[in-house]
């Protein structure tokens, strides 16, 4: 198996981007990322989107984008895993290289939610939740995840202010962020002055409805290296990706998101890493309490720990692991297909030394998970200076 | 790169099948299909689903399906190329074991297109066209594959009763297919009178909309063999992807499917094969133009010839090459998402000696071509027996 490297990235603006396509928005992040590679040409793009359909009347996206980009005839795939569909999209791009099937591969994720109103866009996010169990009853997204803040709470003392700090500490992030969609103050205080959603979740426990692409260059790393001009290299030393029962009613335990530590795991054990060696981290904050449980199952701290641990700073900027040092999807938006790619592109840019304001000084080895739905899937990427 | 066999293939019974839900009808297709490989653990599932959002009101078929089968935990992709989609999920499965990624794979392909009414059917089958130059203008796929009729029959004077003939020769192969969706005695006669949807095509001329699931097992060639017990071993020596511009409107030339020929001879180079060398295939022909064209990009026949080949009985059970054995998406139904892994079942079939009375003697390589849209994807394997 060969080793995979990092070589280009980028990101659009993220936010509600009305004046813009679902085809422009994916257009710009794909050449941004090329150029930053320096290559013109790529042996496969995949494209991680979870659901053009349904938020703008367009699936074939590997044709259509293919040609956007001036490439029609080039061989693209479209992936979807829910919110996971970004890191899906790395994986699949990973393997390609890895089997010796390309040498370059354009790794996209893309999501135009705006296109459609309020409600089309929670019913096209609530496909991701098993339309039998609770789509059809009336549970969405907030709800799910309050269900699990819920039953967090309960089982280790969880406090509603804990919740509250992983928002204060994105948002804090998430200023020092020029692509984010918000540059908000947030305090606690407000956090938990804003309107109920689902009890015990506040508007600024949710991560928003957003527009936005990224993209990164992979490539073997002996083509890295020619290509690097003095950056350093970055590896993709672990993939793992796994599922869990798509409904909460069918999981063995519901204060544990079991598809994330199964795919930590197998990425830990592919890059011959623990949770120890992690310098940096973005994970999936789609919900305040999501990136609690996230950082918990990626063994980063003990189960019922990831609240104390937010409280005490340590995965703040300067604290023992940063955590969702770009702001998060909380902060910076969570263009669901777009989001897990987005993860790699500031990991990427993080061991490069190029974070700017964020730069986790020192970081030489750095994580990235994505998840779908209430945790139905995860995708997890382990990445490393060579 | 590991060689990757075919150990287990499984289809459903292809139809309106109302009585069923997609999740039933893809645990009925990957349960046997494991049963088929004598396996009971994987370590990864792909799905091809063209628009399970839009057909069902439900996404995230990775975490749905891999619980339905009891499997929460194992990795899981869905992928999507529009009616390519089948053929992708093939390609993603393929490039994890040749990786080392995985050593077993199911791969699956299902769509449930019953659930919705003829209207929203059509709506989604028409995302995979370009949604600003055809679809909002009201092109749907009958539409866009009677102007790639018309002019093939103006450059190459392909003749009304050629088209007809491929569905003659589909729905009689479809006969000896106990799962095929139609058993009609079909006649140049009854294409000719057949109601007229988008001149030139006719109601006969067109695939139906269908209901399955379709699925295969691959692994290691080490470990096929081990699992044998006898039966010919079939290997997936060639694999292409490729893409074309989705709209016509686009394209360099509209009498050729681009994407198929690319696709094609990416999957003859990666074997070592021309299209001499191939005893069977199955193509896809949504509509019988379609077959034509697929006949003469993946080399067959010369561009133009196509017509005049189904005519001479060139394709049929006995002729040189014989193309859809199955009865083709004509007769045999086309679950867009299923139809590129039920081609795959097919060749299998063939090249094990287990397609009972439509039984091509002697094939021991066959090729299998899935296209997306228009032709805006594709994606061909060539399988053989070692």
């Amino acid at each position: 198996m060969r080793d995979v490297a990092i070589i280009g990235t980028a990101v659009t603006s993220f936010g509600e981007l009305w004046e813009t396509s679902l085809r422009s928005l994916w257009a710009e992040a794909a050449l941004a990322a090329l150029t930053d590679a320096g290559v013109d040409s790529v042996d496969l793009i995949t494209i991680g989107c979870m659901s053009s359909g349904l938020f703008t009347g367009q699936e074939h996206l590997a044709s259509l984008l293919t040609d956007e980009l001036g490439m029609a005839g080039v061989p693209a795939a479209r992936v979807e895993s829910a919110c996971a569909s970004g890191g899906l999209a790395v994986r699949v791009g990973f393997a390609e290289i890895a089997a010796g099937l390309a040498e370059t591969v354009l790794v996209t994720g893309v999501e135009k939610m705006t296109d459609v109103d309020g409600a089309a866009a929670t019913y096209a996010l609530g496909t991701a939740a098993d339309s039998e169990t609770e789509g059809f009853h009336g549970v969405t997204f907030p709800g799910l995840y309050a269900m699990l803040a819920r039953i967090h709470m309960q089982r280790y003392g969880t406090t509603r202010e804990q919740l509250a700090q992983v928002a204060v500490k994105n948002h804090a992030n998430g200023l020092l962020n020029r692509h984010a969609q918000y540059h908000l103050n947030v305090t606690v205080e407000s956090v938990l002055a804003s309107t109920l959603v689902a009890d015990p979740l506040r508007l600024l426990d949710c991560s928003p409805v957003t527009d936005g692409a990224a993209a990164i260059v992979l490539t073997t790393v002996e083509r890295a290296r020619e290509l690097a001009a003095g950056r350093p290299v970055v590896v993709i030393k672990g993939s793992g990706l796994a599922t869990d029962s798509i409904s909460l009613a069918n999981r063995r335990e519901l204060a544990e998101l079991r598809a994330v530590r199964l795919a930590g795991e197998r990425a830990y054990t592919m890059a011959g890493r623990s949770p120890d060696d992690i310098h940096v981290a973005e994970v999936h904050d789609c919900f305040t309490i999501a990136e609690i449980m996230a950082t918990e199952a990626l063994g980063f701290f003990e189960p019922g720990s990831g609240g104390p641990a937010v409280e005490k700073g340590l995965t703040s900027l300067e604290g023992r692991i940063p955590v969702n040092p770009s702001g998060g999807l909380k902060s910076k938006g969570h263009p669901v297909g777009a989001t897990g790619v987005a993860q790699m592109v500031e990991i990427t840019k993080q061991l490069r030394g190029e974070a700017g304001q964020r730069q986790i000084e020192g970081a030489k080895i750095g994580l990235a998970q994505n998840m779908g739905g209430s945790g139905g899937s995860s995708v997890v990427h382990i990445m490393e200076v060579v």
